[in-house]
């Protein structure tokens, strides 16, 4: 009998809470602060752009289990478990003695991780009487989540994508509007916000940072409307620890534990969501467990950022935030993991960074899409170019093991697909694809 | 709790073996014909052009399982069980009394059932010495999974796409690159066949059948290299047949029997994927159930053509096959569903239609649309444009049963996902998409 490849779970084992790791976490992430009055804010003050559920999760450091709606179980269950793979394919072609595992998000509903976050902001604004919501979106892959997250629960859904990755992945504005949703390119002409970037800078190809402005600016000037976000708050990792959650079960049922375990970074979601509920185990029971977030070189903040107070956008309209940040004014390159295109990192992944618990690597966008490649053409999934950082930092790991010998338990997450990324690979293939330097 | 979504198999449940339905067919296919003595051809001779195994399948009438070798379980294993999955939102959006099931094949590596097939075909050219492998595509979900297995067994791999539909999906053939496959546009000048072509019309869009004659063309005039097909032939729906059977084991699971399968027909391998496994109960056991081909209004074989010996390409390279068919000269409209625009049906399904096992209903290009967008908002998958004419067909049964009160159990295949196929989506939204007419 050959060895298992796949390991996934029944419906009865899937996870029925979420982990709150601020609840454990020693050194409780900083407070959010009003810009004005330099004042803490509160669950209510952050009401006015949030869900209240998710303003009440983004301040909890108590409850270290928050109960999955049922209407978002019911949601989960069209796609998850979502499968653990040893990739046996990749170490062979690597030669190495590691053991490689990833998680499978590229099979959920829209491609990537993002879904599982807006499935319960979208319940969440629908049971608080919202009928509009509306959000950023970098490479497509959170706006496009939204929108069928949106007509699931009988929302109006509008993004603002970045304009580089909109012009970069056409397909995904497509995407978004089979869904329903109204879709523009930031910055845009429709808000104050995106007038005042164009005149500055008539040619901005868009970022994170421009896209929040309009999206806050909106649900500020809209009735009934709120705002969400795909990364970066505590309360989108918190609904994302069910990839984790799942993962250490996979992992039991595979007779393995994860010595290391490796995401992508763009805002923190995806790595917060793997490696939380591993890192449970280290923050209380001093599990001995390397965590590593995989960030692009051209734009580092977790390698080359400062631990300070800054806005989550461009315009300023946030509250301030304590976090590794390259300044909200930072402008990155227009390499082609959109996703991973943010000045700033999660309050709390930057508390645990700060706090030593987990480290950060940066990679060349180039070295990324070599290490997609080896992974689409050895374990059949051509990777979204934000999971082909977290499978550079994977292999560089494996290739360690090849010279220490040692049989080191890899765990990566596989955040999302590439198949609307192809122009990307085009690039690549053709030798395009060059290597932005970082200009701090 | 709430009722069970989606049903899986362990890699312990999965099928050893194909379903071979020639075996045990009352009228057996007839026989394949060479088209200048008219004689029955005999593996030996399909062996000029396939790999022997291949060949040796194709005519198999007397063996009823077929076993899956060990290395191409062992790539089975990366993606299989597919899901069988309740379709509860879908049913509810059409108010249908009905219990809609689908088995999706869309999570497969690359995005459709095809790979089934691409990975026996390929090992068994490695197997037997061959080192390139040659194919046509129409929509490219063939091309891209080929691309893949030729890879993953150490073949070189030529691909001749529909020229239309590479237009209109210029992401395939990226994929197909990233697999490190050679991508041609149909006709195209590389070969005698092309040329022929294009001298009689310049403009010719392509067609499965153009490609074919240019891909047997190639696999004849080189060296080691043998010819592939994704469909219409009868070892093709062999493989296939681990969904059918899979959605056997998983039924069982779900507590209920299919009343009714439905599934897309382009060449036939889907829908006998799916179909067979079942349909052998009825031929053996005379089981009631009913199984429904659906097929694009403006190339309706099955509904329009004749049976009769016919070409299976455009300039009538390969043997005459007994089959439902527009004439090998048909040139089907430039709908989006391009895995559908072939002019003929396979040897097997012809047979069974003949002898009423089954029946086929054509399906206009905007109703396929139409349901696949239905689809997509309420059970959170864009469906191939393919697969929209199974849901469509679906949606009719269910309506049906609306008007019935009658619960049937409908079990359809969703063969692959649109991600690829946005610009279709884009169409329809805009109001753009027509129903081209049938010019018989």
């Amino acid at each position: 009998m050959s060895k298992q490849k796949r390991f996934l779970l029944d419906e009865s084992e899937l996870p029925r809470q979420w982990y709150n790791i601020q609840a454990d976490m020693i050194n409780k992430p900083l407070p959010l602060l009003n810009p004005a009055t330099k004042e803490p804010l509160t669950a209510d003050d952050l009401a006015h752009i949030f869900a209240a559920e998710c303003a009440k999760q983004e301040l909890d450091q108590e409850h270290a289990w928050i109960d999955i709606p049922e209407e978002v179980f019911d949601r989960y269950k069209y796609y998850r478990s979502t499968p653990l793979v040893r990739a046996y394919a990749l170490e062979k072609a690597l030669g190495t003695p590691a053991h490689i595992y990833f998680k499978n998000e590229s099979v959920n509903p829209l491609g990537s991780h993002k879904i599982n976050s807006a499935l319960p902001q979208c319940y969440y604004c629908k049971q608080e009487g919202t009928t509009n919501v509306t959000t950023e979106t970098g490479a497509g892959q959170w706006g496009a989540a939204l929108s069928y997250a949106a007509k699931a629960f009988g929302l109006e859904c509008a993004v603002y994508q970045v304009k580089i990755s909109m012009q970069q992945k056409p397909y995904r504005s497509s995407i978004m509007r089979t869904f329903g949703a109204t879709v523009e390119g930031s910055p845009s002409m429709s808000t104050r916000a995106g007038k005042d970037i164009i005149t500055r800078d008539p040619l901005h190809p868009g970022s994170l940072g421009t896209a929040i402005s309009e999206a806050v600016e909106l649900a500020t000037t809209t009735p009934n409307c709120k705002y969400t976000l795909g990364s970066v708050m505590s309360h989108v990792s918190l609904h994302q620890t069910v990839i984790g959650l799942e993962a250490e079960k996979q992992m039991e049922k595979a007779g393995e534990y994860p010595d290391t375990i490796i995401a992508c970074f763009g805002g923190g979601s995806n790595f917060g969501g793997l490696a939380f509920p591993f890192m449970r185990h280290t923050i209380l029971e001093g599990k001995k467990t390397e965590y590593i977030a995989a960030e692009p070189s051209s734009c580092p903040k977790l390698t080359k950022g400062k631990f300070e107070y800054d806005f989550g956008d461009e315009a300023g309209y946030t509250p301030l935030l304590p976090m590794y940040t390259l300044g909200h004014e930072f402008k990155p390159a227009n390499i082609h993991a959109g996703g991973l295109r943010y000045h700033g990192a999660g309050t709390i992944v930057s508390q645990l960074l700060k706090d030593g618990y987990m480290r950060a690597v940066d990679i060349p966008q180039t070295e990324s899409f070599a290490a997609g490649l080896l992974f689409a053409q050895t374990e059949s999934i051509i990777p979204a170019p934000e999971s082909c950082h977290a499978i550079a930092a994977t292999i560089r790991e494996a290739k360690k093991c090849i010279e220490t010998g040692e049989e080191k338990v890899i765990l990566f997450n596989l955040s999302g697909h590439g198949l609307i990324d192809m122009t990307a690979y085009d690039s690549y293939l053709n030798g395009d694809l060059t290597d932005p330097e970082f200009k701090g």
